[in-house]
């Protein structure tokens, strides 16, 4: 039989909380039979949602069979048998919050960013560690396919020493007029709603460099609000008052540089959404959020310009696929899995609040580097733990 | 009948001297029976090799039906009937020639780099102002097939107000090792001889966005040397002490930001070896040394994304060809006739040496941005002439 | 101006000699303008066609110009202006030939196989080495495109450890019945004229692996005569005694094994009429006369076995060209080219007569190890000069 | 309406015994109404689940209908309404088990290997006879279309005089490290667990070589053990004691020669992972495990090699496809209607316990031919019943 671990779900009304982590990840698993322990045993998920709007929380409730929802955070942090505080809520009330579970002793997962300051972040940090709960912070990316292949690329020796990176990540967000509507919400392109390119990604470039590359140590970054005005939800034209694509170097542990542009006002002339190429001695890799491929030097073509003729080589003909070879199972699913492990075998878990006030970290550096005109160091919080 | 023009030729026993400007350009010109001028006269080019290896300059002299040749370069200067000095010897001792025919009165055409430093470049553009000779610099990405279409495109208005820029160059330049010779001379990557990625392509980027989009305003640069050592065209493994890599960001006149990776140490998964992607607000292109792409916004996807499937959008295909419309010709060619007809005519030369000495420039501050870790304001030099 | 060597050419008259040595090798360095020496002077080859039938002889010499020829050996080994003695003509005469060549003096190249016994190839070498004279073997298969490929592969440390090499060589020989004449003359068949594809082939297998991956320390070896009769160039049935195919298995230095079979009986179901299949821990590489693909263990798929369903994994699909990078030119010529300039020059030369004995020498072991079903060592024969 | 033979299954816990065994061929008979017997009659098998693990066979039974099943093999061999004893367990533990159904007066049939020994195979085959029970050994490999399509070439006489069988079975078993499992398990890696490749694929190639083509007289084989350290199902490294790769050849009857690689090492470039290549006098064949081409001597084409140009003849070209012509349908319920229908209708069975021991014996011999370096006898068991 299955051990049952009960999960306050803070924020399951919005859509990725409930499409990612109740639907696809705390459901799934449930389907499944609950998590494989290493002692055989299985840990079944049993989650309370959380919110502020019943009608919302109870609709969810019968869609899934009637799922335990209640809007008093405050007592459902009270029971004690329910071990696990999860918060995918608005940024700006997430600190309230979790120090709230901490305090009642919960273990706390949330989305990223895990605050809006990295003072913020790391004072949550510093409270989970106090209170010895397990804590942890959503790092979709890291476990998605592409991402997944790049790191086995690594681990496996493949590049030689590494040189560089080019990410490119973005696609056009429509301006919300001429009858499209606009595909993000209008609170992401407003900073006084902690709107902006560089705070929402720059998380994310963070743990995908720390744990697949080499640490971040310096950030160069020149922002841009390329779009002024934009048309909202409701038809109304509002200014644009936080950034919307950001150019960004960084220097890494081991002088690997890192290029990343991120963008919400670029056409996609690439595979994916998003492209990662690395560069090493021995290969090179153009990796996305599924799929990666490959480039070795004994594969590598000699090209020779000749302005006379047209290029006579087709480059992307000569990189190889790298094979799944495995199944990987929904992102969002795998890092629950690896967390509710974590806290159910009192195992240590890498992508923590101090992975979480490094995301923070470097956007704020970014902003900071943006302003001023140049490079930033970006000064050490707490060892990285190895993710692998 | 063809009036004819007498060319000194400085340089032609290098590689690109010989192939691009004499056979390709000069030689060219002359099968077609001159270049043509506004008032329908031909005017026809006679060109002089000038060198310091008499078998080199007999061997070519006589594989190209007995030109005329010589090694007493003063000798050639001091001859009236030879109006046009041309110049694409060792950057080092340009500044040094191309006075001396200042001084002779010549009219004065060179490679680019037109300097080794933004100073001795702005003295030659003062020299020969002061002179009243026509000046010019080899500028020939400018008349690429692919560049061509970009500022077609630009002149047309296509892209509603343009946004930003990314330039991707670079491929594999071999080590010299495993018994795979370099594809490039081992000079490039000795800073002491005028090597380096910067000092080489930084020139081109200058021309290509002062003409194209927009001057430049200010540059931030990071630089590295990705391979230490190399093995030259004996065999000998050398120190690299240039840059092999530059990841540049270029702020443009009206806020354009122009993002440029240049690098010979990263392998293509690209259509052709330059890439410049441009977006606007009504739309984008994705342009090579030949070809053009573009997506205009009523083609634009609405990506969503979904991380449990594969990318359903074939980014690429939604983007359309820009025809060719015309016979574009050699690059080398083209700027070889505008230069001729500026100087038979009288008329102004857009690539003058004022834009050579902005190419060294932007290559000297973008030095010292990565050597300051900081962005450089890069000052005005003279106007820049329209060039189209 | 390019310096002149004599060289006596020996059995021109046959095919090989005539297309790939005189004409493809020798004649073709004369048109580009002689061997280009380390110093920079050019050593200008000068032939005379030495055979028995003066009117093949005469008719080679008009039809290339007027080439110098003889039917008296002895005469043109006399002649001291004549440095260089080639023989490429039938086997069981090479010895005595070559011997006399040594005694005058003369440096020896010839072609393979050296001799008919090990022991006799090693008098020969023996006695070249000590008239100190520079001596050589033809090794043509080490210079086509795709061995060299694969000896890049093997410099670069692409494989890993290398574990196993699969070689498959052959193609039908037609019997000469039903109205297809064979492609191979009738003494390939007959052991008494030294036929017998173990002969033939076994000495390429020798210098392959040995030059290329690791030195042959032991063979086992099944022959086997499957087309018991044949029908010979006069229309006539004959009984075929020599073995016309061979299934061997090599040990090599380092615990490598190498699966070669020989054929003059199968039908090709292969991109060429050689391919080496090579598998190391982290790379495979299978390689023909000229093409190479390999295949990263990053790239490896991981195919699951189903008996219901078509196998889903389009097994060739995921292995990538080695892009020859370079021009490889004829390789008859370009080992002619090494040997010319270690005569000129005095330096070594690896494919010695000392390899043409060991060439010998594994046929010899092949076929006792076939007589005696059993395998055998392989004892060595001086040391290995490194050939790359 | 049918008749009913209840038939014990031991082993079905396993991956084989359960997919192949009892769903796709036990329960696909019984969902097709049984099997058709010679007189029109209809034989429905009725299986009970034997195994040591109740939940196991509890689950497996529910998950299928409700099938019976028990933990007392001794009680159901003391069944008398249960005729047919099935086993597909441990290797090591089959002896004693079918000794004690054969004194049950039990038909017996088995997977393959039939034992660990060749003597213990052949007194299992003495014993079954003694009894005069129906014996039987899966040889699922005789029933895969692609070797069927093969014995029809034979049947028809196609070959003319078969000359030689070149057999290619392999792809790549990972390592288990840098993040990717393996795809077997470890046991196959320990000769203590009866692991190796010998042992696991040389059983099968008697059988094919046996009654596809003619019996087996002689054998040659090395070993290897590429591949020296692994790491297993609990993510821990071992050694590797058992052989994971073989390079064998065989003498087959009439002088016909079978060289077969088989290997745990090595990348695919073939269309199956087994591929046999088959030469005679009048024609070719290259089998996988489903498909199979031909090419006649009247299509074989005739190549001249010519190293300076690129190989002109695509050979797979001009290889033509063998149709299936029939449904072939699961190779496992092709053999048990083949062995049910000897049972009911008491006639021979080729596929005996003999034949099994011939598979254990040659797998013997070829490990005492790797030992002792040498050739093989392999002495005759009893004669080859026809298969066909």
């Amino acid at each position: 039989m299955a051990e049952r671990i009960g999960i306050i779900m803070n924020g399951v009304t919005g859509r990725m909380g409930l499409n990612q982590h109740l639907v696809r990840s705390i459901l799934q698993l449930r389907a499944e039979g609950g998590v494989l322990l290493s002692d055989g045993r299985r840990l079944m998920p049993d989650p309370i949602l959380v919110g502020r709007n019943p009608q919302k929380l109870e609709a969810i409730s019968r869609q899934h069979g009637g799922l335990r929802w209640s809007t008093d955070l405050d007592a459902c942090l009270a029971n004690p048998e329910d071990a696990i505080y999860f918060d995918s809520g608005l940024t700006g009330m997430r600190e309230t919050g979790v120090l709230r579970a901490i305090e009642h002793g919960k273990h706390v997962y949330c989305e990223k960013p895990l605050s809006t300051t990295a003072d913020s972040a790391a004072r949550l940090a510093a409270a989970a560690d106090a209170a010895e709960v397990r804590h942890g912070v959503v790092q979709d990316k890291l476990f998605l396919p592409g991402i997944r292949k790049l790191r086995r690329l690594v681990n496996s020796g493949y590049f030689g020493r590494i040189l560089s990176i080019r990410g490119e990540f973005g696609y056009w967000v429509f301006e919300g007029d001429w009858g499209l509507p606009a595909q993000r919400p209008s609170w992401n392109y407003r900073k006084e709603e902690d709107g902006g390119i560089i705070l929402d990604m720059f998380a994310h470039w963070r743990y995908v460099l720390d744990h697949t590359f080499a640490p971040v140590e310096a950030v160069s970054c020149l922002g841009a609000t390329h779009i002024p005005t934009r048309v909202d939800e409701a038809g109304k034209t509002y200014d644009c008052t936080a950034d919307d694509a950001a150019y960004g170097t960084f220097l890494l542990k081991g002088g690997i540089i890192a290029q990343f542009n991120s963008s919400w006002t670029t056409r996609v002339y690439r595979d994916e959404l998003l492209t990662i190429h690395v560069d090493g001695t021995e290969a090179s890799a153009i990796a996305g959020l599924r799929e990666c491929r490959v480039q070795h030097r004994v594969n590598t073509p000699r090209p020779v310009w000749n302005p006379d003729i047209a290029n006579p080589i087709s480059f992307r003909d000569s990189w190889t696929d790298v094979p799944d070879n495995m199944e990987f199972g929904n992102a969002f699913k795998v890092q629950w899995e690896m967390y509710l492990k974590a806290v159910a075998e009192g195992k240590p878990f890498p992508h923590d609040f101090w992975d979480g006030a490094r995301g923070v970290q470097l956007a704020e550096l970014a902003l900071q580097s943006w302003e001023e005109k140049r490079w930033m160091q970006v000064p050490p919080i707490a060892p990285i733990k190895a993710a692998h």
